[in-house]
């Protein structure tokens, strides 16, 4: 089988592995469709982000979707040629956390395409995959584009989980890439009653109008463009911070009304904040990391008609056009989620 | 003016009143829709509920809206000819529920056409009304219709608020007059993956399903229609309880997920309740009483489209027709909800 | 090795059984002390309770302790000597609600001594048992007796999680057996501002208010004892409902504030309850059932001197006298928490 | 009368004012004691903090108890020679968060001794003050020292509140002060069963060992003294940053276990925080400000005897030499709580 492996910044190889085969418990899957993530970028842009660096070659990718085309020994509720989903997340089930059901801080986390531990969690951008059983969610009645969304969608109703209730609630999102657009798709279909987005760039802001935010502003045009939300002590109660960078979480403090809340979901390194406002209004910052049970229902939302991720889907290229596909996902003017069909 | 008042049981008088004038800080109104809520229907036809009997003649009704007809002094956001939904919550802010916020529990509380206190909380179905300006919420955009409809929407948005986040969540409704199929339409608008409802009548059931329920059951043929959702300790993660009786919650906590909650919103007296089945299950009983802050919420959510309330607004009937009209609005086969035009 | 065995109600037996040797990953622990609960009383007496009945002869005992006499292998961080308290919560570790981290409500839970499935899951009152290290927490600095009483403590510090942040609260307790008690005591220690608790003999509201009741009502000479508390919508923010008698929940209700908090203990069957009064008051009725993550705290609040649990340990008997034992655990005028000593 | 003000940097003066007279709901109260809080440190030895600077002459003092001297008309429940602690919080009751119950965010606040606004609101240091009946709570059992503790003591209840439940939690202090060293109090007796503390000088370390902590770290002396506490994702659930600076929160985050609280109480401006490893933890930062229904539960803690603050009084000056009771209040090695003695 071949596989994409990053071997440092912009050395992205496809590569001949052997073919792998499914233990008891465990799923041959025949791989169809794969997004390219923001760490996937960081890996073959930079060849990391922050402390978290390659050290060895290692293949991308984590948000994926294929065919069931074995099952191993006692496997059930699967069959073969059936579309499933498959959880990049492979927590121990044995430590403290998962003990506690904090599995996406689980101890022994092995994540697909993951440089944190060495030797490095190879990942799942290949065209045969060997999954445990438990990670594949049926996704009938999906196409393989839709499933392999289940990662990122996940990861954002994991994040307006820890938001709670948006009913009737004035949402801000900053940063518009694919995590940002399901937030504001997120927000929109639980019933937020007004939607704010920022980016910099009209690409990505023209289509966070079309999901679902009432209004937009482009900071890199009117960088106090969050001016107006800002009288008698702010306007938003929820704020999902996608962006990753300082300036656009200083930017919202103003205009976030007291005891609003803030979910971080950009990985951005150390920021200077505005603690002393912060703590005056009571703001609330929660870090929403990874997900856990979501998966499924990411799977069952879109299967239930109730989030529609294709307007999100721009761009799909084969396998061997994988260095031009990371490109493109580079492109925040030109692409929102590039996937590749194997 | 010409007010409805009930004097007792089936007896519903149309009768002239001095006209009211409004003082500092209070708005003079003249109506347009009154919507008749299950309480009025209760005085109409019982001429009363538990232990809270008619004691004296009482304006019925406080599901209303009107237009701004004159000012009192040093009223300002507010103008004549405006649409406003007027709240008939009417706390004291000197109480100490009203210093924690929970204005809903005032121990002063004067809620319109209320027959608690005595002498009784006069009603709103009259052709004009005084109001303070802090009840009146601008609705410009919507019908008066809908602008009435403000009220059971606002105690379906405060039931929705006990029972927290609902997307991704499973959202059984059991009762489905107004105030239950309100709650279809909320949770279908606030994300849940699953929406089943339960009621005596193929009329109620059909529209439950127009509103966004994905499976109905008519509890008076299939009294045991929810078996099968009692599979692996249950299958809903939310209960809204709004038929106010117990067999309705008894038949529901089978089908109960092991730590789900039930928001108890229908008023039936004393009922005979599994606790035991419900303690060994977790299950989390929330009482859901009137609104506070989400009147203003429920304006916004119809004016910014996110909630659309047309379908259950079945009957419209002269002032002057209010008895055939109570007796329309008693027949669950025939209508929803049934609002007077002043 | 002997085992005390329940045959039927009132023919409790000490039995010999072959000594059983632990395998990997397994402990064999020699045992110390074993608290009577409540559900064995029932075994005991009634031979079961409600629909869960004795089938077959079975082991009783779910609270004890004792110390370490072999490892299994592959056993890490305990050692021989070392006095354990013993967990009798074995969840699967598989099923969506362990997923989830809900282990009390695991699917295919085996709970010491519990005839809830058939064959009955064996209980832990015998000379020597073999337990998971996982089951086994390290109780060096406690006695036997105190390591025993970590089962029901952590069935009340869950309970008091569902209650919340007790500090500052006002707390009723209803019920004064072992769990009421400990009940008492947790919140005493959770910093409640002021503790009522209400039970039918004077030898348990003693005992309340040695653990920090502020006050007490023997609500067999005073049915309305907590009458007093009923002005202006009532007085409790928090309800430990520990009898199981739906009277004890019927005469709280007036004495609950709006929004106050029943965490329901008692296991009693059906109740009829006040439902128009808990709706109007908005009360929330929280189930709470076992316990998952509090044993291991249970230990550590008891090894750091937090918890104090002395006074409750009224009497212990050896394993030859278990009957007479049972009989005194029986009788709420003589004893708190009887313990058998193996 | 006599009062205490603020010119400028350094420069105190007692100066002579109108006596006031107490008008209908307000009460005359001939002040006793008045606690020295970090604020008014703030505007003793900086002429303000961060942008709120000193523009007038101001009365400082906000931590304040009496003896009622007289009633205004209509004043209930409160009677002459009484002792009360004084809440300096007065909100206006009408602004949108007063409406949803959060006061201490109102629009129009009016805090004793605050120069956020213009005219600024003078403050409570003065021999005779008139207050609102409701800002006056009775204190009867109390010493004025300890009355006048109320202040703080709230404060830190209202930022236990956002910690939530600490039964069984592991809780780290950061910062010594009054707040930090009311805080270990709090944390103590709502059941923490670990709490740690870190400052800069022994003195106020030897305080919290007094008061309930498990164990110190001087950072002053040992920067990486929480390292320890750093293993498998950390230690600690709750954090309370009473320090105001940036290097203690970036020293606990890999102390804190995922999800853990920081609850911010410390006003020190911006910060540098590792926002990317909060986020992969989930670590929730609330702030925390001021207080609200919590300055009643704070007497009443007292009261009680749940709370016991003598020991953090350390020091108590007669008016007259506020100058060095402001300058030794200053000095975290000699002094934690200085009070005035009018």
């Amino acid at each position: 089988m071949k596989a994409i492996v990053a071997h440092a910044a912009k050395d992205l190889r496809i590569e001949e592995q052997p073919d792998p085969t499914p233990g008891p418990g465990e799923v041959l899957i025949r791989m169809e469709a794969g997004g390219i993530c923001g760490s996937d970028l960081h890996y073959f842009n930079h060849g990391g982000f922050g402390t978290i660096r390659l050290k060895e070659p290692m293949i991308l990718g984590h948000e994926v979707a294929g065919r069931v085309a074995a099952l191993g020994a006692g496997v059930g509720g699967l069959q073969e040629g059936q579309l499933v989903a498959v959880s990049p997340s492979r927590p121990c089930g044995r430590c403290r956390f998962c003990f506690e059901g904090s599995q996406n801080h689980c101890l022994n986390m092995r994540f697909y395409g993951s440089a944190m531990p060495f030797p490095h969690i190879q990942g799942a951008f290949r065209e045969v995959l060997v999954a445990d059983a438990s990670q594949c969610v049926p996704a009938d009645g999906l196409t393989a584009a839709e499933a392999a969304t289940a990662e990122p969608l996940s990861v954002v109703l994991h994040a307006a989980k820890q938001a709670g209730d948006l009913m009737g609630k004035r949402v801000l999102v900053t940063g518009c890439g694919p995590i940002g657009l399901l937030a504001v798709l997120v927000a929109r279909n639980a019933g937020a009653v007004e939607i704010a987005a920022t980016d910099v760039t009209a690409f990505t802001l023209d289509k966070a109008r079309a999901l679902g935010a009432d209004s937009t502003v482009n900071v890199a045009e009117t960088p106090d463009g969050l001016a107006p939300f800002a009288n008698d002590k702010g306007h938003f109660d929820v704020h999902f911070e996608c962006s990753g960078v300082a300036a656009a979480l200083n930017a919202a403090v103003p205009a976030l009304r007291p005891g609003a809340t803030i979910v971080q979901l950009g990985l951005g390194g150390d920021m200077t904040l505005p603690v002393q406002a912060m703590t005056a209004k009571e703001l609330v910052l929660k870090g929403s990391f990874r997900f856990h049970a979501e998966f499924a229902t990411a799977v069952e939302m879109m299967q239930a008609g109730r989030i529609d991720v294709a307007p999100i889907l721009t761009h799909t290229a084969p396998m061997e056009d994988a260095a031009s596909a990371f490109e493109l996902a580079s492109d925040r003017t030109a692409a929102i989620k590039v996937q590749l069909a194997f």
